[in-house]
């Protein structure tokens, strides 16, 4: 029985086993990701982003419990930064999360950065399929900090929940532009401390310059429920506006809201076409990687390293440009 | 005479226009940088960088004064993201930037970030090479914002600022563990206001993490001037242990200082090799992006746009895996 055949009956070893070697692109790994591909697609893949300190984990591990209630088996997919200078918290963030490792219905894996941005996400990618593939039916995917890193990681997701907490008041800057812009659902987190309104007050500022259609329901009282936020544009196309839910992770306060919310956004997806839409996207930009990689490989098959550090000499030398020694290389290859 | 010829004349108007060819990437524009790439690497590339409201756009402004002083032309490209949310601050900063414009000795140029990240470093690269032969002897690279579009850009740079403000007081996660590890140099800027101490002591507690020669130094007395902070290394290797200075852009304050340890920054990548190591570095990776866009243009052209289609279909459908996808098109275009 293969690696890949042991994670489809269900062994958990096999799956800690096979999302060792998918992290590190081993060609085993690679192996079992052909292998369970064909039982992949059937998750819903949950991203959640925010800056440190906003309570993520603690709001990732309310969520999970409150799926695990649902009867939904639930992995978490935590990213963690890998500099030394903010190892204490993540792993203190961790260890919180073992309150719920001792549910077999739940599945937790960590895993650190890397030094190549693309090589993360294609990693996250590969570990999500395996776990989709494994049976769990909400994959929650979690990172750490904000750049470009969880843009690449919230193209995996179905729905991105971009977590932020008061204190932010009328600094807009502080948040980060692109990280909103993923946003398909917003959490104030940490909603009992002061400066929740001023918090929520900001973010329906940005996300009315971001949704012109979101003007008219967010001026209208407290936030509306989860499908009065589909703006209705000319009748036919209907525009998701991502909702504001606050919540206190560590008390669970406002998670009934949060999941109905998440609920709403499926059912948006769907009812769209969007949810196979964003599968597209993802299926795509993981086949072009796939094709660089491969091309890469080749090309520098093709040559030796030496005839490749003499061409560099050359441009460094500034004998050729980049362009004119690639030109020459491409010529010897043929 | 080609454009690239009136730019190597000193004509700014060919300047501005090659410089949008390279950023948009047109054949025209390839052509420019293959012609003046012999010209290059003359330059002093300094990268800043820092969180939006740290003052990075004036602090630029004053340096590129104090190296006009110098009599040293310069040229500033500022990397502004396109984002609608915070436009608006950016372009008060370019408009600020506008004191300088009746120098001859010096130009400006901004450009918007694009959805491809590996597109805005590369088109920036381009952009620099471009000012660089056209004798600017400093070129600035400002960039905004904090995550990995700044860790790329400043792969282009000789020398990388980063810039914080008082206000950061004990967080040390508010500081993006990332952007600490590319900093040659420390700005605390806004130094008047209050903080500023506890600021450079965080500052210098995470530079104890990263470089634990730096200990003996930052604990004996105030910021000792630039050639200390090179660590001796067993006798033999140097090591450069990024200093710490205070500016306040707005009134000139610590620009001196600053600009001293620019210099002794510039004296040290000369002394210890580092200066050809890091070009070295950068040319790589610009080689590396030319093969892999020349060779991804290649697999699209050997592959009618509807096979790849079919081949997409066939992915989300579950038949072939990403990789079976693959084999069988590289087996089509043999």
């Amino acid at each position: 029985m293969s690696l890949a055949q042991s994670v489809l009956a269900g062994d958990r070893l096999s799956l800690a086993r096979l999302l060792t070697r998918v992290e590190n692109d081993t060609p085993e790994g690679r192996a079992g990701l052909d292998e369970l591909f064909a039982h992949t697609g059937k998750a819903h893949l949950i991203g959640v982003t925010g800056s440190p300190g906003t309570g993520k984990s603690s709001l990732v591990n309310q969520l999970a419990l409150h799926f695990r209630k649902q009867e939904k088996r639930v992995a978490i997919v935590a990213v963690d930064p890998s500099s030394p200078f903010s190892g204490g918290a993540v792993l203190g963030d961790r260890v919180r999360m073992r309150d719920l490792a001792g549910d077999a219905g739940i599945f937790i894996r960590s895993m650190a950065t890397r030094g190549s941005l693309g090589g993360l996400a294609q990693a996250t990618a590969g570990m999500v399929q395996v776990l989709d593939a494994a049976g769990f039916q909400v994959i929650l995917i979690e990172t750490v900090g904000a750049g470009q890193a969880e843009v690449d990681i919230a193209r995996l997701a179905h729905t991105t929940l971009v977590v932020e907490v008061p204190g932010l008041g009328d600094d807009i800057q502080a948040i980060k532009a692109g990280i909103l812009e993923i946003a398909d659902i917003l959490v104030v987190n940490k909603a009992d401390r002061p400066g929740a309104d001023s918090t929520e007050r900001a973010l329906k500022s940005m996300l009315e310059l971001a949704h012109p259609a979101a003007r008219i329901f967010l001026h209208h009282g407290g936030p509306p429920s989860p499908p009065i936020f589909e703006a209705q544009n000319g009748g036919e196309k209907v525009e998701w506006i991502p909702p504001i839910r606050r919540t206190v992770a560590t008390d669970g306060s406002g998670l009934a809201e949060l999941l109905e919310a998440i609920q709403a956004h499926v059912e948006h997806l769907q009812r769209s076409g969007d949810w196979a839409r964003r599968e597209r996207t993802r299926l795509e930009v993981e086949f072009d990687l796939l094709v660089q990689q491969m091309l890469m490989a080749r090309f520098r098959a093709g040559h030796s390293e030496d005839r490749l550090e003499q061409m560099l000499d050359a441009i460094q030398e500034r004998r050729f440009s980049p362009r004119e020694a690639l030109d020459k290389l491409m010529e010897e290859n043929r």
